[in-house]
């Protein structure tokens, strides 16, 4: 069998770092959303580039899919091993390779968190701000083009990757970008890697850009009697450029789960949390002017803290939503949204979505990077009810198809994956075809992650 | 004979609007510097998208090669007609679509300048940030991934630009990215067009970010006594994270010639020519925090100023530095050079320039958006002098030597044409041969902008 000359060779190469167990095949054919596990034949632990480069050349020979893997925190099925193959698991490059704290950059392989990296760079006055929610690993963060609670201010990963090492489906070790801010030299082919979900290469190094650590934060949440006036402010806050550094909107059952899962407090109605970074006196300037805003738009409660304790509690709160929400129906499968439109369209945006899910016979919290017109509901769907998942799927893609309508995208941070792939001819057209020519012309058995992002035949 | 053909077919679609006027031809095979003239066999002047697709369609049928233009104001001999064909003028396409003030952003033709586009939205309280000196079109610099001035704080036309309509090499017309702020919807294609130099298709329409006008701008212009305390303030003044909006280095011969072109009465040493963007107190801080850094390092003359006239005498003298270096010997060839390296490398990679020049035998004044550590030197040769040339040539090879080993790159901002090619395998390695994949793929004919940023043989 192919396969196993495969295999064979593989385990030649990496010992007992070439694992066949059932549990590691298990763990990584799962993943966090409602898609069938599809476990891999292997999984691979490198320890280095070269050896990334052989286990791509080995599967190469024996035309077997090469998967990358992170930390499976990604929500679009992104890493299950849908046609088999080996599945390459960054844990064992994980390391912080050089901070560069006068150029403000850091170089990192794959398999760094985002929260190992910033544990590190803690002395350094220098801090990572990409932050999706999940401690996920770097690598998987490009591979997706994650963004998240802070992108408003700082970027998504398409902003904040300078450099890359890929690792293509020849096996050949490339590296794009450099060290300099800028460059006109040639196709920016940093930028074509970055959210390509391992269907054109494997990263196996990054260099990053870096922000100084903000010399004041301050955090504030504030309540609205309805989704229209949340949202409103938020277009208003961003239109007067006031610089905020998260601005994120919870509806009224999200503050209904952050009440059962951790004792928030909150009243019953749609929140808005946000966070200012800047000087003492900036920092001040911008809540004053922000608590103007919530005011003209019928906010109350707003509640306003510089205190590291309670701005620490409002974000893991935040960041620990996904679990709120599942928990509000235990068991349930879950069916995450991730739509992105320009912000003037924000307010019929959330407003449809809701009403949409209202008249549905499912619950659905909704939460969004709103500052950026991005936002998610979660779909609980009851385990193995075939007819919720399909009210769930027909939500979804209500969602999209109101997302192309209002001139935005399917995905704002999620990915395609598996999940996305019938919206990329609606939103693309012919685009999504030029897509399917560079996926060729780079991987051209498909072996790269396949089924994911594009479809090859 | 095909061309004759070509131009017989884009004449019954054109009329008029297909140029073979010797004027008109040798205007659009001439380029700002020093490489040889190399007129097209017509030009052809498009009013719209479908008229583009047409004559690239017809272009490609005939094997005949296409070449865009937009201001003619390329530095590495972009648009030269190397081998024949149709310049593709887009001076007719040169429409703002549409102003979304809301949304911030703004939907052109690749036509329109960026004082155009400026002067159009004046009205709104939005700008268009990215400023590269000359009045160039706004396709012309998302082709060459233009920056300037102002990319230290706004960014390049990488990060400006959100969509793109494109036309490719057999016709088809594409829409690249949306309004939305972000999306992980499929590879970055907006990101492989933006740069791509007119080698991969035409770019025909684009959705660009706009910024809001500041409520203050200030200037301020400073001198050191010598190279390396200039550019080490710049890099005490980047890692404080003062959000400079504009932080520019004159070295000691181009302040001569700006008072030999402008009157300037600066003192004939280095300078650095600032700019800051925000609130009137917040203009006043970061003047004043500038100051200490200059102070610091040795700088003196330190003048400040908020009001309009004496920035825009400024920046006008700024913009004008090539012309005013080019004066330093009236009817020379230019060659003109584009470094970028890390900030921390920065002041070794123009102290080794500034000495190496002086120990050649021309002349070199040196300017920088030394906040991106990028900084040219224009190197002036006399007419017709084989030597020279060549000499400039060495010096202008040394740079680019010193860029990448300072972990830089040949090209901050200028672009590859013609004149960095032979830079490219140094810079990028296999990424190179990467990126002819990709153009091969893309324009098999080889008949979009052919013999510029890839080599196809």
């Amino acid at each position: 069998m192919t396969i196993d000359t495969a295999l064979s060779e593989l385990e030649t190469l990496l010992g007992k770092r070439l694992s066949r167990s059932k549990s590691d095949l298990d763990l990584h054919g799962a993943s966090e959303t409602h898609f069938a596990p599809a476990p891999p034949d292997a999984v691979a632990y490198p320890e280095n580039t070269e050896e990334v480069s052989q286990i791509v050349k080995i599967c190469a020979a024996h035309g077997v899919p090469v998967i990358g893997w992170g930390t499976g925190t990604s929500l679009e099925g992104h890493a299950l091993a849908i046609k088999g193959g080996v599945t390459v698991d960054f844990q064992r490059m994980n390391k912080v390779l050089a901070v560069n704290a006068e150029d403000m950059d850091v170089v990192v392989q794959p398999g760094v968190t985002r929260q190992e990296l910033n544990e590190e760079l803690r002395a350094t006055g220098l801090f990572f701000p990409v932050d999706p929610g999940a401690n996920a690993s770097i690598g998987g963060m490009a591979s997706t083009r994650a963004s998240g609670t802070t992108a408003v201010r700082y970027g998504t990963m398409r902003d904040n990757v300078m450099a890359l090492e890929v690792v293509l489906a020849d096996g050949r070790i490339i590296r794009t970008g450099s060290r300099a801010r800028k460059t006109s030299a040639g196709y920016d082919l940093t930028g074509l890697f970055v959210g390509s979900e391992g269907t054109l290469g494997l990263i196996t190094e990054l260099t990053l850009k870096l922000r100084g650590q903000p010399e004041a934060i301050s955090s504030a949440v504030c309540s609205f009697p309805a989704i229209g006036d949340a949202v409103n402010a938020v277009i208003a806050t961003i239109q007067m450029g006031i610089p905020m550094a998260r601005i994120e909107f919870v509806d009224a059952l999200t503050a209904k789960a952050f009440n059962d899962y951790a004792d928030a407090g909150f009243p019953e109605v749609p929140h808005l949390m946000v966070e200012f970074h800047g000087s003492d006196e900036g920092v001040k300037e911008q809540a004053e002017r922000f608590g103007e805003i919530v005011h003209e738009f019928n906010g109350s409660d707003f509640r306003w803290s510089a205190k590291t304790e309670d701005r620490n509690k409002l974000w893991a709160m935040r960041h620990n939503a996904y679990y709120a929400c599942v928990a509000i129906r235990p068991g349930a499968e879950v069916v995450v949204t991730d739509i992105c439109v320009p912000i003037s369209r924000l307010a019929e945006a959330v407003e449809e979505t809701a009403a949409d899910i209202a008249a549905s016979s499912i619950p659905g919290p909704i939460v969004g990077h709103v500052g950026d017109g991005n936002f998610h509901s979660s779909l609980l769907v009851e385990r193995g009810n075939a007819e919720e998942m399909a009210e769930a799927k027909r939500l979804a893609a209500r969602m999209a198809e109101r997302a192309l309508r209002l001139g935005g995208t399917v995905t704002g941070e999620h990915g395609i994956g598996m999940g996305k792939l019938d919206y990329m001819q609606a939103e693309h057209g012919d685009g999504w075809a030029v897509m399917s020519e560079l996926k060729r012309t780079l991987d051209p058995q498909n072996l790269m992650n396949p089924g994911k992002m594009v479809r090859m035949n």
